[in-house]
Parts: C-alpha cells; sequence; structure tokens
C-alpha cells in the first residue's frame, strides 16, 4: 500500500464522481444497501474475528457493544443508506447568479470537496455512513478505521466497492487504509497535494494529532463543555425539566449538559428542588463552594469543586453547579472555560436572552432549550457528517452541504479587461 | 511581548468588537482615516527609515517602490478605509430561519470569526488595508508584516490604535508583532487557542510554511498556474484579444495567463498570428515540441519548452504554449498540472463550454473571458481580502462575508429532546 498512489486514485476518481449525475450515485447506494445485505454473512464473520481478538486483548463490555454487528444492526446500515439516497444531492446548484457591468454572467455553483479523508475509531457502521455520504456529495473518501474494526472493515469496503464497480463508478471512489501504525496517519495528514479534507471522528487527542500534524484543512468539534444558566426570571420547576433532559436524556453525547450555572437570586429557590430531582436520576453533583451548602440541603451526592472540574467535559452522570452574579458573569464563565459546542439559557428576560445569545461564544445557543437538540437530525440536515466547533468552512452540525465546496463560473463574449 | 498575552487580548477584544455596532466600527474606521492623514509627517519620517535602511541592504528599484509611501499614497490608503466604511457590515445577517416541527425556532445568524491572524511582505498599505477589513467584520487582528517595513508599520499600528481607543474600542483590536525572527512567525501559527484563521499574503514559501506549522485552519492561495484552452471551434481573431489581455494587461498578478492550451486543427491558423502579437507586446513564447515550428513562423521570440516550464506561474511576460487533442485532453493537462486558480475556454461550442467548466479543477473557471477577472473588485465584493485556491471555507476572490462564521440559534419555550 502507497499513499501517494492511494490519493492520486482518489483525486483521479473525484474526478469522475464530481461529474457523475444524481441517478448514478444514487444506484451505487442501492446496490451498496442490497450488497450488504446480501453479504451479511461474510461481514459477520468477519466481525465475529474483531469480536474474538477484542476479546483476547480485554476490552470492555461497553466498547465490544461498539464493536459488534449483527443481522439487525446491518439491516439498520443498509436502511441509513437508503436514507441517503433520499437526500437531495447538494451538487450543481446555483449558489448566485448575476450579470456584471462589462456584461459577463458571474455565478457561483456548488462542487464536491473532492477527496475527504476520515480517521474514525471503534464503530464498524462509520465506514459504511461516511463512504455513503462522501458519495452522494460527489466525493472520493480515504477511510481509516480504528484497529479493533480490522476485518469487519475489509469486509464493509471490499462490497462498496463490489458495489461501486457494479454502477461503473471508480473502485477508487472509497478506499480505506488497513496497515496499522501511525506513521500511517501522518502520512494521510500530509497528502495535500490529494486530499481537500480531514474529518477525525474520535476524542480529543485524535482531534489534536490532526490540528499538530496536518498540513490538510481539518473538522475540528464533536466533543465541548456544554453549559446552562439559570437566569434569575426563569421559570424554575420548568427549567428543572430542561437541565434533567440535558443532562439525562444521554449522558455519553457531546451535547449533554456540564456545567449548571444559576443566578445568586434563585439558588435557594432551585438548588435544593434540583438536588432531589437528580438523586432520582442517579446524577452526582460536583458543586462551587457557594452552591455547596444549599446542594447539601438535597438528597443527591454532591461533593466540592476541585481545579479542573468546570473544565471537564463529564460524558457521564456527573454535573458541575456554579453561582454567578448575572447573565454577564455567566458569559464570563463560558468564555474562560472555552465554551464551543452547545449553550444554553434559561430566562423569561427577553434582555437576558438577547445578552446571552449574542455574547455566548458557542457553536450553537438556545433560549429556553436543552442543550441536546444540537444534532444534524435535529436541526433537519437530513444527515451528520460531524459536529464542528471551529469557525471555518462550518459550525455546529454539518450536512450534505458542508461536504460540498463551490467555483465561480464566468461566461461572456471574448471579455477582457479594460 | 508575549505572543500568549497577544492572543488572550485580542481574543478579549473580539468579545467587544464581535457587539459593537456598524455606527461604532464605521465611526472607527473613520477615524483611521483621518488619524492617516493627520499623522501623514511621522509616518512619512517613519518610512524614510525603512526606505534608507532598504537602499543600504542593496534591494532593488522594484521592491524600494512596493515599501515607499508619499502623500499621494497615503491619500490613497485613508481613501480606501473610506470604501471600507461605505461597504454593507455582513455581520448579524439571518442566513436562514426557520421552525422545526417541535416548534423551535432555528436560526443561523452570521458573526465575526473573532480573531484574524495576517502575516504578510513588503506593502505597508496592507496593514491598513487588513485592518480596516477586520474592523468592519468585528475581527480583532494580530498582524505580522515584513522586516523592510518595521517603522512604518510601527507607525500605521500607533495610528490605528489612537483611532480605535479614540471611538471607545479596545487598542488590542488590532496588534501588531514587531519583533524580528521566524520564531514569532511559528509562535503565531500555533497560537490557536485565540487565533480562529491565519491569512498568510504572500509566496509559495509562506504559504508552504504555514500548512506545515499552522494548528489555525490557513486560507491558501494567491497564486497559481492560469490557463486557457483554445478549442477547435474559437473565433481565432477574438481569441487573440483575450489572449493577449490575459498575458500582457497586468503580467505579474496571479490571474495572469501562463499556459496557452490549443487544439491542434486551429494551431497553424492560430500561432503565427499569435506570434504576431506577442511580438509586438515583447511576450517571449515556450512552446511544446509541436507548437514550436508553427511559432517559429512568427516573429516572437520562441524556445522550447523545458522539463518544469508548464508548471510554472510566470508572474512576467512569458507565455507557455502547448497543443492538445481537444478539451478533454486540455482537462487533462490542467489536473495534470494542479490548476487550482483561473482558467479559461475559448469556444463557440457549447458542449466544450459545459465540458470545460464541469472539469477544469479552478477557482474561477471562464467562457470567452480573459482569466484576469478574477479579483474582489471585477466580482463586485467591495474588497478582497485574499484569492483561496483552497476548497474549504472560501474558494477564488474573498469579501468581508468570507471574514465570518455563523452560530446556530434555537429559541423555544423550555423544549426538551424526546
Amino acid at each position: 500500500m502507497d499513499l501517494q498512489h492511494m490519493g492520486r486514485a482518489a483525486r483521479d476518481a473525484s474526478y469522475v464522481l464530481a461529474e457523475a449525475g444524481t441517478h448514478t450515485k444514487n444506484a451505487a447506494l442501492e446496490a451498496m444497501a442490497e450488497a450488504l445485505e446480501s453479504h451479511a454473512e461474510v461481514i459477520l464473520a468477519a466481525n465475529a474475528k474483531d469480536l474474538d481478538a477484542a476479546r483476547e486483548n480485554g476490552i470492555g463490555e461497553a466498547m465490544l457493544d461498539r464493536l459488534m454487528l449483527n443481522p439487525g444492526r446491518l439491516t439498520a446500515i443498509a436502511d441509513d443508506v437508503r436514507n441517503v439516497i433520499r437526500l437531495p444531492d447538494p451538487v450543481g446548484a446555483e449558489l448566485e447568479s448575476r450579470v456584471l457591468e462589462n456584461g459577463m454572467r458571474l455565478s457561483r455553483r456548488r462542487v464536491p470537496l473532492g477527496v475527504v479523508g476520515v480517521i474514525y475509531e471503534a464503530r464498524p457502521n462509520v465506514t459504511i455512513d461516511i463512504a455513503a455520504l462522501c458519495l452522494k456529495t460527489g466525493n472520493a473518501s480515504i477511510l481509516r478505521g480504528g484497529r479493533e474494526t480490522f476485518h469487519t472493515n475489509q469486509e464493509l469496503v471490499k462490497v462498496i466497492r463490489h458495489a461501486l464497480a457494479a454502477c461503473a463508478l471508480p473502485e477508487a471512489c472509497v478506499q480505506y487504509i488497513g496497515e496499522p501504525g501511525r506513521e500511517w496517519v501522518s502520512g494521510l495528514l500530509r497528502l495535500d497535494q490529494y486530499v481537500d479534507m480531514i474529518i477525525p471522528r474520535g476524542g480529543p487527542g485524535l482531534h489534536q494529532l490532526c490540528k499538530e500534524q496536518a498540513t490538510i484543512p481539518v473538522i475540528i468539534g464533536g466533543f465541548g463543555i456544554s453549559h446552562t444558566y439559570v437566569d434569575d426570571s426563569a421559570d424554575l420547576t420548568r427549567a428543572i425539566e430542561v437541565i434533567d433532559n440535558a443532562k439525562t436524556h444521554r449522558p455519553s453525547a457531546c451535547n449533554a449538559l456540564d456545567t449548571l450555572l444559576v443566578h445568586e437570586a434563585v439558588a435557594a429557590a432551585l438548588l435544593p428542588a434540583l438536588s432531589a430531582r437528580m438523586a432520582g436520576k442517579g446524577v452526582q453533583l460536583v458543586a462551587c463552594e457557594q452552591a455547596l451548602p444549599l446542594l447539601q440541603q438535597g438528597p443527591a451526592a454532591v461533593r466540592a469543586a476541585e481545579e479542573g472540574d468546570f473544565d471537564t467535559e463529564w460524558l457521564s452522570l456527573t454535573l458541575g453547579v456554579k453561582l454567578v452574579s448575572d447573565v454577564n458573569a455567566a458569559l464570563a464563565h463560558l468564555r474562560a472555560f472555552n465554551a464551543s459546542h452547545s449553550d444554553a439559557i434559561l430566562t423569561n428576560s427577553l434582555a437576558s436572552a438577547e445578552r446571552f445569545v449574542n455574547g455566548a461564544p458557542s457553536a450553537a445557543v438556545y433560549v429556553n432549550a436543552s442543550t441536546r437538540f444540537t444534532d444534524g437530525a435535529q436541526f433537519g440536515l437530513g444527515a451528520e457528517v460531524a459536529v464542528s466547533t471551529q469557525k471555518l468552512h462550518a459550525r455546529g452540525p454539518m450536512g450534505l452541504e458542508e461536504l460540498t465546496s463551490y467555483k465561480w463560473v464566468g461566461q461572456a463574449d471574448y471579455l477582457i479587461r479594460r
């Protein structure tokens, strides 16, 4: 395997894909979905090999569950591919078109990015998911999955490539780096001659590696500390419902609530009741000095916050609680603790809502809603490629359009510049 | 000087700028323009120091002219700032807004990027230009100019900061790294905690350095090999006018023509006449094997192309000429030689035009027009921050909107996710 060769093949395939019609791309997606079903046996056999190896390596049950495929999950993955078929194809749309004073018709047309590199960890469904979304948007993809899913991914990519070939598309539209070793990741990150964008799907460590080593634009995101600020004007009974949802609906999600900021004036009224609700959900509380005595009046487990607690994305049933003097102090906390993902204010005050929306440094800001809404499906994007916390290119949930670029097209009658 | 400190100050200033109204930002721009005029004497004195140092270092006349300010040039720079005042402020616009099925009003609002780092070379007008465009779009900027303009830039930045302070904006909205040494550039490129985007304005070497070292998204661009393909159906008389314009209108520009591709079937008719026109403009020709004998029938200087000639951005009165068998061969050449900036087809065939527009890998593609049109002012963008040849975030000429990001805003009535 040679990365330069893979890059060149991907670039060449991207030229074919960029000009493939929606009909062709959808036919390849349907062929993929069918092949996933008809090749279920070999895919599941490969997956069993990965599971055996994982068990031998003493990998935990939660991780094993993420690796595991079964007929039901495979059908669900095939159905996801069919959902992508039903999404509108963003490629080719004219974003704007006007006639300049000199008579040139100038347009911006949506085009694929070209070649997308994706580096991800355990779940094998990402292989199919990303390949399908890239295919739909006319992008070639180079995939690098985790070692734990090696055999499964090999079979999945084989299936994808057969489907591509059956629809007269180049197999190099989807390529997979199977070799073990970090040097392959580093090599992919420096393949700037051929790769237009890198999407890391994993934890902060993977993102940091990509930032450090990539010479290609990287989409950073997928994690971040989420805050909810309860203003003094909030409806406290309903506020508890929203806090509960944000914290406990899916604690392992990146948009789950990490730190609750509470206006001092309503702390005494809110915190004991909150403790009661959190105790019922098994949530542990981590409180600032001022919040601690108030929370100790309630039944939930609570400890004093230590250095670093408000810098922590819990991804579990833990909730930081801190009192603040007003909405400006809440914003100061958000800024000091690098809020970048999803943050909410609960308030009945128009002024506080406006102040918070304008001042929060986050990709998604909510007024009187759970932070759990930051999600491509919830936002109606049809698909979610990633959730970006950077400000260039795309911010927040990325759908199909965010896998595209544009080109300027100028048409005239042998026009020269004066 | 401490980069961490500068970064933090820029980030804090960006929060103030992000919420500053257009009126405040325009008042600061007007104060900048006035201060440039009222401080002309000290600015020109500082510039004289730079010019003296440059002459001592034996810097050539062309470079000296780029460094040099005089009262007329200073007035032009102040006028450019006043032009920025007249541009519409992109910040705050709602890009989309809809009500989700669950009742949440979901909007995307245009917001500043935050902090923009700009690394540039000789011309001192870039200091004012970038500071003004960033200010208008609510971005703080950290500037790093060339050593040759050290004194001039120090004075310019002093003038800018006085103007900011006079309008009650933080001086840290515009900061300048004056210290000599590459390590300051490297440090800026790794200030990802505070800086949202890096714009290098310089040659390929600077862009490569930024790609290699930056942990912050970089806008790559500003150069690239420009091609024009003459199809067999082209109107050859008018084609010569367009080729002449693309090559000679401003040979040092990044959108000037580098390589002319000619359909074999019209080479004999076109090339001798082209040679005559080019001879009159002092253009030297560099020809592929097939084109050479045809060009030798004309009066222009011509030599056989060597390895690397079609990889060269000439930036001078030199033109590469190569024969190709059809539009597909022309596209294959564009792809092999990494066309990424501005490319044109001259044709009367609708099919060839469509094929070229769809297949060219360039940021700007023209049908029957000079490549010289790729420019923010020509495209009606009002300003030009840079010309991007990458596909993420922005492609081609970047105006004020490309200095912005967006945030998602969800408003509801204590809404939870089911």
